[in-house]
């Protein structure tokens, strides 16, 4: 049922743009047939049982698009050259709201869904899909309440009693495959680990055989490609609001074997970080994390363009007492392309706009500028043996607007050629930067709304950048009707090489994950 | 890919007609769609690997539209007041086709679809849906190999060597809760038993504890109100082709207590049958087994306007050497809506038209008629008394047309007074006749195309036609998203008590179930 919107507030579509242009896509043709839907029948639901009802509007939190279905479907139909010899699994996840919010919490933002993960396991050109929540201590308690049991965004006062305490992650952000499992994140709690193959729930709190310090876990941990090392971090590390930040090292088997602690500046939002063969490079942007507006039943981040964004610097392998907090260009930067380290000159790319990206957050000191929130991939460069605060930032591939950076991870750590960013704007898709010759191209599919693409090595031991961008789009004709699209990156010209086309829209993603099947234990 | 027609070929929507535009307004909403999708592309298939890809064509076997995918939708969104009080499922089966055929049999007919099972559950005004296939023999050979292995509907000589020998049921046509099992029938195989509460198929050929005596089992079993007796029968039950018809009873705990067969006239479809307190009515019509069609590679079935429909009459629990086969208006009936004896006089009210119902068997003597196809409800009366060789039949409620005819399924064998059927055209809906006060009406939902119905007692120990009606809708408007609507019978000008809405077009469906908590051993 429709239901008055109070205030503005932007939608996904709005937000995610390019980068979820699948979920968005989807949003709107649904949104668009709902209003076409005349309610049939008089009938009182004052006479009826509960309902489960999601607000028609898809600005609001689980507006129509919601899709929520666990789903099996064993060879999905292909077209066009699908390689004999790919053999392993494109994951996905994204926020699918599992009970609508109470009417207090109607407003709460997209994010705040609980996280659906899909796989389409390709091998022999024949692709399995399957999708399954991440059942989490919340899945659970939901699904035995049959109802929304969380407030507002990481805002545990907003709660409902009967969670008190419990873990309020939501698995909805990123996947990773590592030691066997597969790992899905949320940033304000530990990961849940499922089997890579089925997608059932192993561990709803996975803390690495307890030894995990910190209370939460990026969504982006990295890979050393030399040591197989997992390499991750978690702010608000000991506590609702703390400003503690803890970054650890895993080791091949999931053994943890460096931990340490630092204090960030405040506590705001570190979404993404980079690690180089010496260091690892934290970003703190200025989204604070805000106890009055918790206080007061808001979400958990308000946008504040007066402080600073902040670089932390630490080696690897220390004791953390050499982190040092650099200011400099106010970038809102997310996601991290790559970056490395020569001696101790440092280089980051990431992409990010001058101001808020975020417009369903609130601003504190001026209203949303969608211009500032704009995204360009920018490249941070600091020599620590300068001993200053600052670090340097410009902008390149100026060409190019977007969010979502990536890169071939197998060279995470290391000086790289290729980058891969989803572009933004009418002419948006897949954007491929050469750092080697400083040249950019845009794969795209006509009528098709892509989504976050991930690079797919041709063999697990190709050179860099030699392989696929796979990745999701949504059929504008077809009222976002999937296709996962396949490209060569030899030959994007051609258009897709090969594509699997879904009988309807897929369950909207944040972002995606390829894994080889050695890496998840698959013949 | 669109690949060529080879002569006319009648799309599923043109058979099922409202029967179940459910499916067929979601072919006809994909296909139209898939004419605006844009081939990306240059790919070469000759490059890559094997390919499983259906036609486009929605006419042709698995057409654009086939859904295949296993769902698990948790609380679903229900609008409207859904009874606090209603506690039970409803299930649906239908055909929807796992593999592409090879391409010597794409123009197979779409009932040769394997059987995929849908179940909304429903308690305390929650709805669970949950979509499984029936896992028989047929449908695992296949899964192993990744392709279709079976060739012509019902024509062993065209399948793949590899499943010499093995059950070819498809388990694609109606479902059955009894002795606390789900049973799912296809009418040329022993059931297949599913768990009624997860789907899971529990034995994929059931045999009543290895007592079936038919090798076939008809997917409209009966069960008698007074004794909980489950009442059905099989033909070509002594194998393919054999004129044989195995007519048995199994008791509340599905223990076979009787069983007997009979010789038919010729091996033909018979559909469904009645069983009254006193007689089992079977009904034979013109639809022939050809062996000559079938050796040529051609489906199971010819329609042979020469040859007289039989009605079969024998008397309960006898040895069945009292069978009488009589004729009488040569009319081409496929659901029974219910029937009764007094004494001997014999009343069973079908659904049925003056020629061939399915356009997709081929006709012998003349081209397809679609207004002798058309469906009125055709009362039959037969004194075995009088002593003679025919059956007496008139059109009642000739102001319906339609197929699907039902009843309070609760009344069985016994005189009733309300029956349903799926009434076709223009003013199509779930037609509802008072036998009693010869009136009828029509439940219609706006924009909506409807599936089959089934009633549901309003309680267990309800009045006859004290309830409601269930069925699934297809909104034309929205691509075929479906709704699952309930019409309170106290009150259909009201239009729909309560609906589920849900975010696709659900698999299609040929009949539904809709079984009592109780019936499914649930709490």
């Amino acid at each position: 049922m429709t239901k008055d919107i109070k205030g503005p507030r932007l939608d996904r579509r709005g937000f995610m743009g390019a980068s979820t242009l699948g979920t968005g896509a989807a949003l709107v043709g649904l949104g668009a047939a709902s209003s076409a839907f005349a309610q049939p029948g008089t009938a009182n639901p004052a006479a009826g049982a509960p309902q489960v009802d999601f607000p028609e509007d898809p600005r609001m939190f689980g507006g129509s698009g919601t899709n929520r279905t666990e789903m099996d479907l064993r060879d999905c139909e292909v077209e066009g050259a699908w390689p004999k010899d790919l053999n392993g699994a494109f994951y996905r996840v994204g926020p699918d709201p599992q009970y609508p919010k109470a009417p207090e919490h109607v407003g709460d933002i997209p994010f705040d869904g609980e996280g659906h993960v899909s796989m389409f396991r390709i091998k022999d050109g024949h692709v399995d899909y399957k999708t399954r929540y991440a059942k989490n201590a919340r899945w659970k308690a939901q699904a035995e309440a049959r109802r929304s049991l969380y407030g507002m965004y990481r805002n545990p006062t907003t709660n409902d009693p009967s969670v008190e305490g419990l873990n309020q992650g939501t698995a909805n952000t990123q996947l990773f495959t590592h030691h066997g499992k597969l790992l899905v994140f949320k940033e304000d709690s530990p990961p849940v680990a499922m089997d890579p193959l089925t997608l059932e729930t192993t561990d709803p709190e996975y803390t690495f055989g307890g030894k995990l310090e910190s209370k939460t876990h990026t969504a982006h941990p990295k890979i050393d490609p030399y040591t197989g090392e997992f390499i991750s971090f978690g702010y608000e590390a000991n506590g609702f609001l703390s400003k503690d930040v803890n970054v650890f090292t895993a080791d091949k088997d999931g053994e943890i074997t460096w931990s340490v602690t630092v204090e960030a500046p405040y506590a705001g939002m570190m979404h993404d970080f980079c690690v180089t063969q010496d260091y690892v490079v934290l970003y703190l942007v200025n989204m604070v994390a805000d106890p009055d507006r918790i206080a007061a039943g808001g979400v958990h981040f308000s946008y504040d363009s007066k402080t600073p964004c902040y670089m932390g610097i630490l080696r690897r392998g220390g004791d953390g007492t050499d982190i040092r907090w650099l200011t400099g260009p106010n970038l809102f930067c997310t996601h991290v392309m790559g970056g490395w380290n020569d001696g101790t000159k440092i280089t980051v790319d990431m992409d990010g706009g001058e101001g808020n990206q975020f417009p369903f957050f609130p601003s504190l000191h001026e209203p949303w500028d969608p211009v500032k929130g704009t995204g360009y991939l920018r490249r941070f460069t600091v020599d620590l043996a300068d001993g200053g605060n600052t670090y340097q930032a410009e902008t390149i591939f100026p060409e190019l607007t977007g969010v979502l950076a990536r890169q071939d991870d197998r060279f995470h750590t290391l000086p790289y050629r290729w980058g891969f960013l989803q572009v933004t704007g009418p002419n948006g898709g897949w954007g491929i930067v050469d750092h080697q010759t400083g040249t950019s191209k845009i794969a795209r599919v006509e009528g098709y709304s892509l989504s976050e693409m991930c690079f797919v090595p041709r063999t697990p031991d190709a050179p860099e950048g030699d392989g696929y961008l796979i990745g999701l789009g949504s059929s504008q004709a077809e009222n976002g009707r999937s296709n996962l699209f396949l490209f060569d990156l030899a030959d994007i010209e051609s258009g897709p090489r090969a594509w699997v086309k879904m009988p309807y829209a897929c369950v909207g993603q944040v972002h995606g994950w390829w894994a080889d099947a050695e890496a998840i234990g698959a013949a």
